[in-house]
């Protein structure tokens, strides 16, 4: 392999810039990390249900990074009807995202039964707009549901909507596991599949004493790795990034105690925006992908998207000659972040 | 159900008392939780491999804590010969307990092959002393045996130890799974099974997010959890209390990064020990067991071991007047520990 390699435009097919003070900390770090084009969630408090909201929200994340390519999504909710999903493609929103109800940051306002947006997703099939799901049934004792379990029941939902929606683009997002990987391979075009970078490293074992690994959906076992891995191995371009970078303050990723003697969990999600080409480069180079590269990260997810690179906004990557290593720590606006992969050595760097 | 019950010297035969300044702090919560007679595991460091580094270990635990019965056990270990056993066994010392290398706090003198211990074993059948499974093969990610498996594959070990050794009394310590409760069912009366408190609540949920959730083996899934209450509302005597209690330094359960950038892992260990019959009561009752409460904390376990509670050490349980909540953390000697269940509010508490 050459020790430079030259990236048309990538994107990240999914990604969290959060609002106030945090979205003036990260959003800045998309660019920094060698994203061209983000497709953001809609998953604030409130969350994003309507237009306009999208809107004022995309603005703030120009305002803040003008160099990047903001492709914007609704909150799949009540609120959004077939005559909301009109006005969304008009404006240029992208796609909507369902969240099962209470499965991860912000979810509390998610979805519990599909029929009911038959007629969304109808309307969404005639604009055009990609319809985002996070693959995670709830958990529940009496059924053996649990966080391990979560996306394979998952499954037979995907399979269902991609049957009844044969032109409605559908993106399983964050996919964990080898059965998930199995079930979009086999389906038609009109399914694909975001991968995020830490789940092509983490497995339960360092998820289990590690909170700064803890993310929805949990990394299951070596053998569920090993298909993702395989995923973008194979070239297939059903296969892309979208990163699920989740930057939470890293207080809120510690457990602690309140005043009246509460225990409280910490919250979900890995932060790897800020250096995401270089560590997806490093990561597809340890299993023998590098030459997926292009595809995983620029072509795969624009074709599917059908938002092509634009010519001049490559990203040239390297071999560093110094030793660059993730930093412990991101700070700015009040606000500390501890990234995935901190005190780690890259493989790669950003040139340009 | 009564509101009062007398247990007879209720007895927890798996604890982890330390060593030094922690073991001045957590050694009297023994007696205070309700348990007379306690079963102490030796993964000090280094490991207790000699009879006269157990006896001197039980000196110190009988300085600190004269009121409660400390059962002794000897760490498996190439230096613990058949001669060793015969030494210890006279010295009183009551068990072995194997761990398999790496699995978990200060394993890393762990077994790889029991093969070797064959010897070792059937002079501990010779003398009567019962050998203690930690029941986990170490995580191979080609082998795909993660912790989430690890206890899984090692039934075979269990099997095999249990045919071969038909008079050596073996326990497999702090189940978690319903394969581990089926296989301890259906082998000989040779073969018996602590279950701890923290497992009889917790499942994969609750522990992802949370370190002071955080032990080996880990909690699994719902299914796995119903059949360890289960075993303990069979009321089959196979069966009993091993809690486990296991303290850390609160520090020590919150993810930290070095100077150079290092993320370290949070310790492995729930600590039950100062509440723990109130706890195991108030959990079986949860789930109808309450009436096999003396045979799980007092009788089952005595059985096996062979000993007996003398008159005079009952304890005796009511429902708390006033709300009794576990403390937020338990301080002095220079340490500060997180509780098990901080925060939560227990349904009995004890009376003498």
């Amino acid at each position: 392999m050459s020790d430079t390699i030259t990236l048309p435009a990538p994107a990240d097919f999914h990604v969290h810039v959060r609002q106030g003070a945090m979205c003036e900390l990260v959003t800045p770090h998309v660019a920094a990390g060698g994203v061209r084009t983000a497709y953001v969630m809609p998953n604030l408090v409130p969350p994003l249900t309507k237009t306009e909201a999208v809107l004022e929200y995309k603005k703030e994340l120009e305002r803040i990074a003008p160099n990047v390519e903001w492709l914007m999504t609704l909150y799949l909710h009540p609120e959004v009807t077939p005559d909301e999903i009109r006005k969304a493609a008009k404006a240029g929103v992208s796609g909507v995202k369902s969240y099962p109800r209470g499965v991860t940051t912000n979810s509390s306002s998610g979805i519990e039964d599909y029929g009911v947006y038959y007629p969304v997703f109808e309307a969404m099939e005639e604009e055009g707009m990609v319809l985002n799901l996070h693959g995670e049934v709830p958990s529940d004792d009496e059924k053996n549901i649990s966080v391990l379990n979560a996306e394979k029941h998952f499954l037979e939902h995907l399979r269902k909507l991609a049957a009844d929606f044969p032109n409605l683009r559908i993106v399983l997002e964050h996919a964990t596991t080898a059965e998930a990987v199995e079930c979009v391979a086999s389906l038609g075009p009109n399914v694909a599949c975001s991968i995020t970078a830490h789940h092509l490293w983490l497995t339960i074992d360092t998820v289990a004493p590690q909170p700064h690994h803890f993310c929805k959906p949990l990394a299951k076992e070596p053998r569920d790795r090993k298909a993702l891995q395989g995923a973008v191995r194979s070239g297939n371009p059903k296969f892309f990034m979208g990163s699920d970078s989740a930057p939470h303050p890293s207080a809120s990723k510690m457990p602690s105690i309140s005043e009246a003697g509460e225990l409280h969990s910490c919250a979900a999600g890995c932060y790897t925006s800020p250096y995401l080409i270089p560590l997806v480069a490093t990561l597809l180079e340890s299993f023998g992908a590098l030459d997926k590269l292009q595809g995983f990260v620029s072509d795969n997810g624009r074709a599917f998207y059908k938002i092509p690179a634009k010519a001049g906004e490559e990203v040239v990557i390297r071999r560093p000659a110094v030793a660059v290593k993730v930093p412990s720590k991101l700070e700015g606006h009040g606000n500390e972040v501890v990234p995935f992969w901190a005190g780690r050595e890259l493989g790669w760097e950003i040139v340009n």
